[in-house]
């Protein structure tokens, strides 16, 4: 084809991506992205829904925003506030409530608002790979905080301030996933969470905490968000996508009105879609509690089915951080083995896991890790899939030398 | 309260917005914004629509995407494809076409390709407010291409491209509503398709062409999109918001895969509303014809109650500009007149209109211009809020001295 306009790069901002590559169908052997169990999402239950309130209340569609507040449906928003009172210890009005097209929306709205190129944001040292990328894309540096089974360590953490403001660097925020930590799936006891607060309020830096997973905790019980313990210096963001289903876009945002009246008025989309939100308010008003504890049961049932076959494919090879709750399992192969070795060789395969750098402040911190997510594939895929994760790994990394208590050749 | 972290002005970018006002309800007679008619929005026919695709393939929206491309739902890219080919002469595959939360997110991710600080973009003179404000909050210089009853004057715009050329400048795009016009209601003839194209080409501009209100022309014919005409220059978006219900937030973009793939690469948000594409790509494949007349029809029948109330209440003071379609009208009171001085006024008591320089590259070149959508209204509230319109007009202006051919004191 001949040069067109299109073809020209300067067409293009310089920091514009390269075009993605066509879609291919999802890899066979699927472990990652935040996927749910198909099974377990009520399908029956939500066409219920979904005709209940478009009969009732479908014209209002006509109305951006259903004709209510720009936060979004109110029926949701009151559901969202009802439910962290109930099950995170956060007080806030429906007001205070700002629905988003998935927690990711309010991830960018956010980091509009705070970071820009030069700045510098503090977050856990292993975390959501799509923070460590949107805040680099802002032109931010990332500074990570070390981690241990109970969260941010916070000795090294006030090392990091320190170092910082002796620098004169204020950082813009600290990014923290304390209930289920992504992807460490730690809980963060509420003697640290205190401790972090006041850190925050000794070097004057703002929290930004994420609990999209926190509705699915094995036990039930939980300390109580940053945001409940001090709502006048954290924003703290949630989701419907882990406790309900990622492909319904609803994620939300409570904070204070100097933070939350910004992000509205940055919000310039005309609103996240409404018949999402009134479905969803019909249902979660009416079941969430008796789904979300089914559905615990079931990812517990799926995570034990993956822990059985590390341990039987990788034996002593693999370390294994057993998760508090969610939908990921983050492991560890011996300190030799670069994942990332292999992982595009696994997915010429059809196998797809998420390689520990990709998930690190630091890549190379994290090169011998992986995350695994197992809400998605069957209790049968998840055995194949492992058995073939150690036939690949093994392949390319000799490791691991044993399966199920027999040498590989 | 005492000082916090979110009190203080340093904690966010120098750029981010004052925190919006606390919603406090639509105005009563309200003649802003594209809401459509709540009367005509088919509930039930969604409401059976939706019941049937989340029996079928509800457990899909455990994945991501219902586990299908990222540009969005099959079924729904495929009858936008069909809908393009057969309405308004754009072959395209279901590929190419990008569904996105609204066109306004479309809007945002095409400016973030291609818009940057000191750039400068040609829009119409007239024109969507929102394209103005996005492309001004970008950092970047708008040109207003003069416009009259057939579009942009193709003269004007050669001498403007000329001008910047000899600036040294290459405007980013050339930001075009070329069927029913926002907000003059016009369409642009296919010779000025073809000459917008050929200066496209000559000065090597991208085209960016707007097309949200096209399925609504009273006569039902158009000429060709201009991506239909060439699509090798030209990014087409467009939307369900008029034709369906703004609340649903679905539009989508075509263009070539140098810049979807671009588009694809920047929408790091996981996918736009499932649910809603589902249900929509289930309605419109059924009924999008049927419905569509039948919209016209109702809308039309607004737009005469419209244009007889302004006859009536403003008589000769009031310049219509009879749109060829959709959901607003442009309108002109006498040069002396500035709407600006009275806009505040009518918000006070409950009547809201555009002030015509909110949707002007130029905005003192608007300041006797107002628009006044007519979708949501009812056909009294139209009556009415054109007598309020007409009263408070003259409290603060003098103009219009007769109304219903009687003299005000």
């Amino acid at each position: 084809m001949s040069q067109t306009v299109f073809s020209n790069a300067e067409t293009f901002r310089p920091n514009a991506p390269v075009p993605a590559p066509r879609f291919a169908g999802l890899p066979r052997l699927n472990f990652v992205y935040g996927h749910n169990d198909p099974e377990q999402v009520p399908a029956a239950e939500l066409a219920d829904c979904a005709a209940k309130v478009l009969a009732e209340n479908g014209h209002l569609l006509g109305m951006y925003n259903l004709g209510q507040a720009p936060q979004g449906h109110d029926r949701l928003r009151q559901f969202v506030a009802d439910k962290l009172g109930k099950r995170s210890g956060i007080r806030c009005a429906s007001d205070d409530v700002l629905i988003t097209s998935g927690s990711l929306q309010a991830m960018d709205l956010i980091n509009a608002l705070l970071v820009g190129p030069g700045d510098t944001v503090i977050l856990e040292e292993f975390t959501y790979g799509g923070a460590i990328t949107k805040v680099q894309k802002l032109g931010a540096r990332v500074v990570g905080a070390p981690l241990d089974e109970g969260g941010i360590r916070m000795d090294r953490l006030r090392a990091i301030l320190e170092e910082l403001r002796s620098e004169g660097v204020r950082p813009r925020y600290i990014y923290t996933i304390p209930t289920v930590q992504n992807p460490t799936g730690s809980i963060m006891d509420l003697g640290r969470r205190h401790e972090l607060l006041a850190l925050s309020r000794e070097f004057g830096v703002p929290i930004f905490e994420d609990e999209c997973y926190a509705d699915l905790v094995w036990s039930g019980e939980r300390p109580p968000a940053l945001y409940g313990l001090d709502p006048e210096r954290v924003i703290h963001i949630g989701s419907f996508s882990k406790s309900l289903a990622p492909a319904l876009r609803i994620g939300y945002v409570v904070a204070p009105w100097d933070v939350l009246g910004r992000l509205v008025a940055s919000k310039t989309d005309a609103g996240s879609g409404a018949l999402e939100q009134m479905v969803v308010a019909e249902y979660v008003t009416r079941e969430f509690d008796r789904h979300v504890d089914a559905l615990r049961a079931g990812l517990g049932a799926k995570l034990a089915v993956l822990v059985d076959a590390i341990e039987r494919e990788f034996g002593t090879a693999a370390e294994i951080f057993h998760p508090k709750g969610g939908i990921f399992l983050w492991l560890k192969l011996p300190d030799g083995v670069d994942v990332r070795s292999f992982a595009q060789a696994a997915l010429d395969q059809g196998l797809a896991f998420n390689p520990g750098p990709d998930w690190s402040c630091d890549p190379e911190a994290a090169k011998s890790h992986m995350r695994l997510c197992y809400a998605l594939p069957s209790e049968g895929v998840i055995r194949e899939g492992v058995a073939e994760l150690a036939r690949i790994s093994f392949e390319h990394t000799g490791v691991p030398a044993r399966s199920a208590n027999r040498a590989r050749a």
